[in-house]
């Protein structure tokens, strides 16, 4: 054996460290703007298409995340549940879907959008970051820096999400998204991009749950909203009473 | 600052490491039965409930991915995409949708399962594991064996996802899930299962991946069909090829 599995840890590994080391400016950045959304009363949407929405429902709804926090969920691009699963790819091309989505959310100027793509060059996301940029939005993109230049742009602009976005988290994943070869495999295979964007949502929500606590100890703000495990005694209930404190900016709940 | 995304990213580290060393016999043991089921043409299936679909559909259609991997798509609980939300999460309580879903697939004896649980402890994964296992499924389960003993099941027969499993992959996760703690915030937070069970599952398809290609190098079997990233020249032409390759065992496609 070629020890696939110890090389595929190792990859993930170091870039983890790497994205820790390089972005770390980015994401005190990104999560200083979710803090002080947050604070506000703001609302925070997140977006993702095809696998870049794993990431994006990673930090919805979750044990040890921020309660205001919602996915814009658009119909067939949210994972690999549409069928035919090509169709999400083939959505991503269509002009037209980024402004009829956000037109039919609750977000307005002063709200937090993330939009998440590895390749950045479709033209969802980089209609949606322009388009909510317009409207007043602040967005936050987590996008891998590897493509521009390599891939061109779909989008009739010419740009990247990057290039449309108030603070970028560069994932650097390698462009095809595979960190292993094999002499009989006709492709790399191994892609670590879900590892390390799940990694950059969740510390850019960790600091700004940390930002929010600062202000809490100091007595000049209330706790950061927060949801526990379900599967914890006590959970639930928690859990119910975070969706009602917030009701006026969740929108996944009745 | 009390370096908070420093420490959500030690953690992860740390927890991957972990992972990596004491799963390693397991990965092996899984991936083992992957290879063997992809080589004989028989079909994969996974499946996670809420946020334990992310790493269930991270495997799924994926660049650098096995191909006749197929989700087990149970509406409602894939992902964070029903609203209200915490449906997702109820539905997992009832008894007769894993039965009734895992009917209603193409499954038969000798293809092999994924069954992704974070606390194993509800119906929906025990009833899944031990339903598929009746009916001659391999089933691979990948949970935290730090639920069990802590949090009780919630299945009739007291069991755990772990018991009613062909091979266990034990994600170590804490009850609670949250690696981070703040004196100002009124629970722990900063996730990190997401990233530790999308590297398990990886680890997996990639060491099957590397035993289909020592057999292809040997000349004793074709080349492991895997997909391309759809953003890399020629990419999308070659998952068609693919796709049609391999019409008979996938079930996300026409």
């Amino acid at each position: 054996m070629n020890d696939l599995v110890g090389r595929y840890f190792d990859a993930a590994i170091a870039h983890l460290q790497r994205v820790r080391e390089e972005e770390a400016d980015a994401i005190e950045a990104a999560a200083a703007l979710l803090a002080e959304a947050v604070a506000q009363g703001r609302r925070v949407f997140t977006f993702g298409a095809g696998h870049s929405s794993l990431p994006a429902q990673d930090v919805v709804y979750r044990a040890g995340g921020l309660v205001p926090v919602n996915l814009l969920n658009v119909p067939g691009m949210a994972g690999v549940t549409v069928m035919p699963a090509p169709l999400a790819s083939a959505l991503e091309r269509v002009s037209g879907l980024a402004t009829t989505s956000l037109d039919l959310t609750p977000a307005t100027a002063g709200d937090v959008l993330f939009v998440i793509s590895l390749s950045g060059r479709q033209v969802m996301p980089v209609e949606l970051a322009r388009y909510a940029r317009d409207r007043g939005l602040t967005v936050i993109g987590v996008t891998s820096l590897a493509y521009p230049g390599e891939v061109p742009s779909a989008h009739p602009s010419g740009t990247y999400l990057k290039d449309n976005c108030d603070v970028v988290l560069d994932s650097k994943i390698a462009v095809g998204d595979g960190e292993l070869t094999h002499p009989g495999a006709r492709t790399t295979f191994g892609p670590v991009s879900t590892i390390v964007t799940s990694a950059l949502m969740q510390a850019v929500v960790a600091s700004a749950v940390g930002r929010l606590a600062e202000a809490a100890e100091a007595g000049t703000a209330e706790a950061p909203p927060l949801f526990r495990s379900g599967n914890v005694p006590g959970g639930t209930e928690w859990n119910v009473r975070q969706m009602s404190d917030n009701a006026e900016r969740i929108f996944y709940t009745y």
